[in-house]
Formats: structure tokens, C-alpha cells, sequence
């Protein structure tokens, strides 16, 4: 089977948090993204608010690097990326699950505004 | 924003469970669905086991009726929907959050078996 | 980059057409799929067809040989696949592009039918 | 049936078009991208293109003035929109089809650089 793969367009809820691997040198982000959708109520005549999704994101590498220099807590963003579930023991033994995206693309949403973009320079083979 | 939809390419993990809503008369079913993504390993020429995702899934309606009369468990599934969380407590009054995928659309994986399909007689109005 | 991939919710248009490789002997499928947007109009308080999408799907291996054995002319399904462009020159030496999705997966749809399913027998390694 | 949606992660082709409409004042932006897979080759032990897909974008209201001041030929972009398909004739009286894609959500691509955001002043109701 496949890698379950789904588009968030949502908030970032707080500062992206990193960290750098000691074994290679690359950098990983992690934020949490929250979505709510709108719908329109027929019975009276207006949009409200329909069901919220939160996830939490994280993003390795390059893209680690362009979050990192780049997202700020409220930014409102496009994410594309793989869902997937872990299995973990809280403190009382239960199990408890939960789940992640590992992001392959995150970008500013321009419905909500403007961004001022710099291309990574290539890296030498 | 918009719902945040996925597709999930799974199989069913029980049997589904449903009820008829007194209110209208129609049916709301639920199952769960598990997925594991298959990657190759590079180091040792061989396919792997990549991360899992595992989501409670709810289907309503003429769609409800279908897989109620349709999917049993262990099923080879694809499934389509949108997906969201929901809040709640738990005992110990700890925040807890659960998420959920309400499907548009299920239908039996024709890359794992066949199916005879008997459409639906149209609804007179 | 990654393949782009997306799911139709839809109709066959006409029966699959189908051959085998002599390479390898196995098999692939071809079909055209359409699907109609219906959306709420706000104006006149009722539903009306939106956009269209027709696009050309294909199968290969095991997932052909379900769609050969299970898939009939106007068969509601939901097919989940990648989408990418081919190149080509018409008659007239002008440059056209094709539009056509492999599939992933596909299956009827069980909001509008019931499928009784055979799952395939696992090929012995 | 539903809208089918897709994200592609890709290159602008060419500098936006534009134009206002005059019914309403508002702006409608279009934009042509391409996105082509790489792909690991196995019997060659390196990475290879695999498929590419180009398709027309188009942008209406407040997302088509966030493309307009931000985005430039060349920008690696995340579009996530809707795919339909156009029926016309070309001057032979052929009948002859167009795919489109109207974006819900268009961001540069922070894999590939950083951007500077700064977020439309909301609308005084």
C-alpha cells in the first residue's frame, strides 16, 4: 500500500520548534497546524463554522531549513505531506496513539497575503 | 478554509458496527481502517515496511446502507472523505483529542479482488 | 518532485478495454471516467451541476485483471491514482497534450450500490 | 459527486496573466505549472525523471492579488485546487478538450527557499 498523503490549508498554532541531528548535520521543525472548515447553513442563509482539524507537522532537511527561517506562530499556510499513526504507553500503561504529518511541501498561503520570496542557492555537487 | 480531505488505501479492522437514527430513519455505519505504506530499502534491495496509519471511519446514509450490506472485516478497501478532530476529557479530566474521517465514498480495492456490483434502483421523488 | 496524485469520484463511460504484454504476460486496462461537481446555488435554493472532469484512466497487473473481471459501462466507482501529461504532434505537425491517470486503486462505489467481493487467492512466492 | 481536488508541486512556466473584472472590480490571475516526478531507478541505482503534468492555473479575488504581487516566472509554488475539464472546437470544427485547475491555496515552496509573508489587512466588514 501506499503513504496516505492529504493537504492542510490552516494556521500555525505556535512557533515552529527545531532542532539540528547530530549524526548528519540536518535540521528537523515541528508545528502544529490547525484548520477549520466553513460551510454554508441553508437553514439560515449564512456561512458558519463546520469541523476543526489539528495536526502536528514536521519537516526534515531542506524544507526544515525554509520553515525555520520562515513561519512565524499565525502564519496561515498550505501544507502537503503523508499522515501516519504511532503507538505509545501513557504513564498509567494505557495505549494511546497518535498522529503525524511528515510534511513534502509547506508555503505561505497568498489568499491571506504576500510573501517576498529568496530561492535556495543550489548546492554543489 | 475548506475541509481537508485524504485517501486512505487500507483494510478494514473489524467487522462495521451501525445504527438507524431515530430521527430520520437513515443509517450512520462505522469501521476501522488500517494502512502500512510499503517503501524500498535501498541499503538491502528489498521492499520494507514503511509507518501505518490507523483512523475510525463513518459513513452515513445511502453510503452507510452500502457498506452494512456490503464489507466485512478484513476487507481490502479504498476510502475517500474528509478528515477532523474532535475534543474531548477523559476520566482523569486530561484534554484528549480524537480523530475521525467521515467518507464521501468506499469501494471494495478491485487490485486485490473482484467484486459484482448491483447499483442502487433510484430513489422516485 | 512527486507524482501528483488524485481521486475521481465518477462514472465508466464506456467498458474497459483491455490487453495482455507479451513481455511479461501480464495484464493492462484502459477507460475513460467522468465525473459532475453538483453544487448548492444560492439564488434559486437548490442544487446544479458544476464543472466536469473526463479523464482517461489506466491499470495495470492485478489491478487490470480486477478491473477486467469486475468493471461494466456506466459502474459508479471511485479510482485513486496519479495524473501526468503526454506530448504529442497530431496530423497536422501541431503540439497537442494528453491528459491520463494510472491507477492506484479503484472500487465501486458503495454509496451508490452493493458489491458482493472475492478477494484474490495470494500468489505463492 | 464532489469537486476533484489535487495538489501540484511544482514550477511557474511564465509570469501570471492578469485582469479586473469589471462586474465586480475584482481580479482573476492565470498561470501555467509543470511538476515532473523523479523517480528511483533500481537497475541503475540513481534517481531519474519519471512523468510530468502541466496544467493551467487560475486564481480569482484575493488569492489572484497575493499571485499577482508575489509570484514570478521560474517560483517553485504548492497549488491545491480543483480539476475540471473545458469542452471546445478548434477552427477544423474538432472537438477538442482543455483541463484547468482553479486554486484554492497558492504558496512558494519553502523546500526549495524562504519567504517574507506579510498578511492582507482583513476587510472592515
Amino acid at each position: 500500500m501506499f503513504d496516505t498523503t492529504l493537504v492542510v490549508v490552516g494556521n500555525v498554532l505556535a512557533a515552529p520548534e527545531w532542532r539540528r541531528l547530530e549524526s548528519s548535520g540536518s535540521f528537523v521543525a515541528n508545528f502544529r497546524i490547525a484548520s477549520t472548515a466553513r460551510r454554508f447553513d441553508r437553514e439560515n442563509n449564512s456561512w458558519i463554522d463546520g469541523n476543526s482539524l489539528r495536526v502536528r507537522v514536521s519537516a526534515w532537511r531542506r524544507l526544515a531549513e525554509g520553515v525555520i527561517s520562515s513561519i512565524a506562530v499565525g502564519d496561515p499556510v498550505i501544507v502537503y505531506g503523508r499522515l501516519f499513526t504511532r503507538d505509545w504507553k501513557d504513564d498509567q500503561g494505557n495505549n494511546r496513539i497518535s498522529y503525524e504529518m511528515e510534511a513534502y511541501s509547506i508555503g505561505h498561503d497568498l489568499a491571506r497575503g504576500r510573501s517576498r520570496f529568496a530561492r535556495n542557492t543550489p548546492i554543489t555537487a
